[in-house]
């Protein structure tokens, strides 16, 4: 059975079948064998997705937020349920290998667990007034539709990180997936919807999956019925989405380009470092936009280092990703391979020299050969952010230097720094250290925990999710004061007597 | 002396005065009577302005905050000790009433203090990590140089707001602020001179003013370099900037029109109500962001309201601001009243009947006569606002009702209810209540303290100054994680050995 | 079957049964119809306890909160699955109607949720320091094994409240249970064996239990490796407790006595205020720190309502709780009856005319009728707490001096208003309204949900359980300021060179 | 003139002079060269004040938060006028050096412009019900007249950190300052008189301070009027005051003894140890609660620091602490220097080598040499806090072993480590690490920045004061439900319908 169909087939045993499927529409694909599965119907009219989900707004913000969050919690159950066939389909789909695939849908369950305790929490304040009689609070209230618009890269997993959120919050979802990975979020659906029929008592139109392009997304985003667009992918989408949004003074969420680096200072543990690199530059073929794209290594052991990775890179599996040890799947498609082989080119004009890599595997399905390639500086490759395996190093030989360097790049998601020295830990976390969204010290720039707040700076988007307080994003926030006096006095003592 | 001259005087004392005057620059007018003070220089060259503020930032992201928190305390007792000037700079600049005037001092003076305490706090937070030997934390950083864009008839407390937070935050502060109103600008950057002097430290740059039109706000906005804009107006001007900002992913913060009713319950204390909707109607001659626009009383209470109403309205003292006694003083200016006049044309189209006011009075400056226009509906023109005091008076039997009407238009300022009931009080406040940012019982729109958030929904454009956690815009949020154990596990039990 | 041979069944079938019989140990009695189940031995040697809980806490705490957390969610889910047996064990041995039981598991499966969101927060903060080159952070830190004292009338629930929070918090918990409801307790702990083997690697001793009487308590509170008790029940243990522990500079979380009023207005719904009244003042048959004790109305009112609450009590249908429709079950023992019965006539010897109630049935168990008792004054019998279902009323004029005669008992639990009136309700929970730890507007002053944090003020011994940040009590608090400069400034500015 | 005249003249210049002396009251003294100054007249009668206080409460409670901040801002501006008198009076009193006076007073004026910050803070929270209809929030009401009970050693600051957070909670204060420092306690009052007087409306007995001796505070700890006692001093009186507190189930806050390490480890900067263990174990002439006593080094680098160390403190200037340069005052009184000797004697007999050090000045005042004393092992004497500059060194050699040392005494205030490396750092600050209160890294143990929590766990008795939420301590917690709603559905589902 080709991989593609053996992902119709699970969705099928997922009960979201059948009527799907359409002679025209979007073709599904596997990046393992290069198998299709057929096209996909493609969501026709988008004006009843939009009122579905008002009116279901409507309802469910009346809804008492713990009792939305025990939807959640029996989604998160479901999910557990069917982990493996979710997982299943995450390596099919996207061709992550097998832990990578289970990983995500753990995520998925993480982010239900926390968004469940967030349902009795959603703390607004209560405060003083400086008036005699009154009092204030700020209460979050119920934002809107929210639309996520969701990357190949992680089929499931984002969409989750914003859907939880927005349920307990009390906003239906609108998700139109990648044209790429469909089938995961139909799936996700047919679970979320096992959670639904459990908890009995929602509105039609909580969650819905649009099949289809960047127009169908560029229509809704358009759309001021939805106060709040949430888009992960490229720079160049997220500045379209941003700028039709602000057009109609809607809010956006934006998880764009990462180029994530990796300083690795004179005391760092180089065993560790090793396997970090491998991890993050490598894991999921190079296509997590947290992936290291720059090691930024002190000249003292930067030969040590990159002789290091040069064995581990050459002895890593690549294949098949639903085979066991496997470390390397596919890209995700040619053009995916073609923007791999041509960085890989300009950065040997810019004056790189290949450690390793490049390349691609005979066989079906786009295989290349992850690369290590020493720059002579940050040129014009390196500041851009190529959706491949590539690892650029670069030396440097005092530490303010290498901040500089890991700040020079447009992007601003993820950084880290391998060092056992306080004073070097500690200034790449200060006011003048790393500029980005997350900034880890001795873990990889990939694979962050659910309770933290995600996201990053400059071209990156400033959007955050998952934890800390990412949860206002899908609230509006009301400031009230109440006079329970018999007097009307005025705030800064301002007189008004008529 | 003119009023224009008066102004000019004051600024001179403030220490402001001899080399900001030109022979061909923007034009300064007290709307009082229509005097002019001469011609300010604009700013010629905008990009060194942008390049003192990036170097500013630099060093002033590396002061401690508490030390930051210093200089806005001594800026407080410099406003202290001004108190009056300024605030007579407002009053003839805006034209507003002297207890308005000092009102308006007395805030950015509350926002110093405020701003003081926050530079202890600026919380982020510490949070368990699922992985064993590691800690998580989130920590906000100083984001760079801040553009304030502000509107006449809050000259110099919004910039307060935006100000005082971003200093304290580690950012400098453009300030762009309106052409109607430059001299109070000027003389607030006296004021925050003497600060600076008694401060010793400070970077140069670190406040800085911008005499110009719209021109340089939209240069300003679309340069790279300011991470945030923070800008006051109309819902046009907001707009146009949240497009530039965007289309650079960069941050704005925006406080555009509102649209501000107030409904009266039967069980409202219509004592309280009239003096409410006096204050929040008339005052600052309507010229509030937060003035009320609209007034929806229960029918069983409208005739005797109105009645009351109009007997209050007619015997408002209207005039020179600077009297005693005045509680109306000018428009900023002929295209306001000209506005207001079409307004009550229009309104009259619709099936409005004005109850009291229009007109213009015979005297320099702009002078008119408040007005209540009791409408049939909330028909395009009640949509709509106009910056002046028009008052649009409608009925309604069902609270339901009364809650829809009140959330019908496409602002999302400010909103209030007059009622003793407990149900009512309540529905208002709740999720399927007020749509508004800011949501009062027993107090009209007008008139918010500083601790809390200040802002609005949809049109009016989602941002939050001043209170709360209204200081979260002005840094950056990083997600910071670190591992102090000899293993290297992943995030969601992600295996992946090399 | 009698009810306690019942409740012998429930437990074997928990897998908690056999060898914990004894003949000379504490005796289990069922309050439905007097019948016992036999003796349990008590725990002979409370060393080993505490031994195996510091042990359990040196491994626990470092365990990451979240992995804690599963550890709570999979009791949850345990708890789900045994939900009717643990109910009707509460039903059986503490006498609750069946509803009632439900909802008490209900509690715990609640507080489980909330414990488990809560396990990636444990919200510490970052904040700035005044010194260059330095960061401060607050970390709440695990804090050390936990006993729990619990009372018979919630005899699973407020433990729940305690361990699961001490669970996520890091802390192993010891649970003694009253000395009336020791079966409810082994079945829980055999509930949550069931989850431990689930978790798979948790330490021993995380959860004990030591069947005893109060001078087990008073050992193991006095024992300096147990940094904090947490003790529900009279004020007269709680204040022998609060010694002992403050006598080793341990801390005390105390959830004692109530002497709960509810203030009636002239504009409150009474239809409401009946049922409220039923339900606060004689479910659990009165017997809840939470009970309705003390009825305050207003005198236009206090006829009607009396009337109706004389009509309800009338028709409460009152027996073996395990039958349908039962509402009143019956007191835990005699000596609580004769309690009520003594109040009663202190009562009348007061003043008190009894309005309805008084009285046993005749029946096996301990059965009463509820009753009123109209009061001219807060007499002796009024201001101390009697724990069974005698409900005073009295009448005011004035709201303030409702408001002070709510205030004036000794305790400080609950309370609550029944009203419309914005002015009153506002009052109510402003600093000169209710003194209690509890407030509620147009809600009896029984039931609470579990995100808000329980407990009272002043005789009720100030400690607060679950929800908001009562986790606090469970954790240490650390403050750690991180120099990473190189000098070695002082704070204040002091100045000290040798 | 005398130390102690000069002090009694300071105070008359701030305007607290004549009618408080006494014939036969207590004496006061100066350390400095053990000149008296007169005796003062003890409260006589304690029944008054706290009358006073009550009554203040109820007015002062009703008082805007934002507006009782003023009050403290005020009080900020007069202590900025008098610090140099104050700061004085701190040296003459206490025998601070001019720099630590000087800071003292700072931390005054610091937690004034923390303070005013809160008071507009001072936030509960908004939360969701899980019933439909209602609403929940959390609000910190003020407690009620608060007893603080202050320890010579920081005879000013401590008040400060209690009183300015008291009064904006809403809360007034007695104030029993140590018989060995009332001068500057009746100078602190006379600052605070200034800023009442401008403030205007405040009631009487907002701060009162009793001058007297142990009976005094014992008495106030009694008095079941006082909700809250803070008390700094002994671990031998604070179990005392917890004790008593327990008993009428009042709120102790307790600051008790220290006994503070180093940990210096091989990768510490070993000229950055010497300077931070000189100010830490020598400033205030050891006399501080967070002074460092113990000193865990590890082998590699013992030598060199002792050597070190041995040459810093032979250098030291002891003397007169007005003069300029002098680091090393006097003790306070002859009982201290006792204690000083005998704990040097027992060191020597349980193992110790005196490095150097011991042995009193001849001269007036009470002046000793600080000492260094290496120990074989934490002995008897070094488990024990003794009030006086005697520094322990011992030796480890693995981190753990130091970690375990530090934590091995009853005390828990605070305690640090020197180290580069972020492996040792971070674990001393997890939850196996440090089990104090304050966990500093590359910093002394001593010297707080008021914006956190300042306290300690164990024998230090677990109490915060300052920043982070300290405040709470100061404030009832009330939990608010609020039923907008025409039903009444019970918490967990349960229902009782009569």
């Amino acid at each position: 059975m080709t991989a593609a169909n053996e992902a119709r087939t699970i969705l099928e045993r997922l009960g979201a079948g059948g009527p799907i499927w359409s002679s025209d529409g979007l073709e599904v694909r596997s990046p393992i064998d290069g198998s299709t599965a057929g096209r996909l119907a493609e969501t026709a009219d988008l004006e009843p997705v939009v009122a579905r989900a008002v009116e279901a707004f409507h309802a469910w913000r009346r809804v008492p937020a713990p009792r939305r969050g025990e939807l959640v919690r029996l989604f998160g159950d479901e999910l557990r349920a069917a982990k493996d066939d979710l997982a299943r389909l995450v390596t099919l789909e996207a061709g992550k290998i097998v832990s990578e695939g289970l990983g995500e849908v753990q995520e998925m369950i993480d982010v239900c667990d926390f968004a469940v305790g967030l349902s009795r929490q959603l703390y607004g304040l209560t405060l003083p007034s400086e008036r005699p009689g009154h009092h204030m609070r700020e209460t979050w209230q119920p934002l809107g539709p929210v639309l996520v618009i969701s990357a190949f890269n992680f089929p499931v997993a984002v969409w989750a990180w914003n859907a939880c959120l927005a349920l307990v919050c009390g906003d239906p979802v609108i998700w139109k997936p990648s044209e790429k990975t469909p089938l995961t979020a139909l799936a996700t659906q047919a679970v979320f919807q096992r959670a639904l029929a459990r908890f009995g008592d929602a509105p039609e139109g909580l969650s819905q999956v649009v099949v289809g392009g960047r127009d169908a997304g560029e229509a809704l985003a358009a759309d001021p019925r939805i106060p709040l667009v949430s888009a992960t992918g490229s720079t160049r989408m997220g500045r379209a989405v941003a700028q039709t949004v602000a057009g109609r003074l809607g809010r956006s969420l934006l998880e764009l380009g990462g180029n994530n680096a990796m300083i690795v200072a004179p005391s760092a543990d180089l065993e560790m470092a090793v396997r970090a690199v491998a991890f993050s530059a490598v894991g999921t073929c190079g296509q997590r936009c947290t992936s290291l794209r720059r090691l930024l290594v002190h000249e003292s052991v930067a030969d040590a280092l990159v002789a290091r990775l040069k064995a581990a890179y050459e002895s890593l599996p690549i294949g098949d990703p639903r085979e066991d040890g496997v470390l390397v799947g596919p890209l995700i498609d040619a053009a995916a391979a073609e923007a791999f082989e041509a960085s890989l080119a300009r950065a040997a004009e810019q004056g790189g020299e290949v450690v390793t890599g490049g390349g691609r595997l005979d066989r079906d399905g786009i295989y290349i050969r992850p690369a290590i390639v020493r720059m002579p500086a940050q040129t014009e490759v390196v500041m851009h952010e190529t959706f491949a395996p590539i690892l650029y190093v670069l030396t440097w030989s005092d530490f303010d230097q290498a901040v500089q360097m890991q700040n020079a790049v447009p992007q601003g998601l993820s950084s880290c720094v391998f060092t056992d020295s306080v004073r070097e830990a500690e200034q790449f976390l200060s006011a003048w250290g790393s500029d980005c969204g997350i900034a880890n010290v001795n873990i990889g720039p990939s694979g962050a925990e659910i309770g933290g707040a995600f996201g990053g700076e400059k071209d990156t988007g400033g959007g955050r999710e998952s934890g800390s307080d990412a949860w206002k994003a899908y609230m509006r926030r009301q400031t009230q004061t109440v006079n329970f006096s018999r007097d009307l006095p005025l705030a800064q003592g301002v007189r008004f007597e008529v």
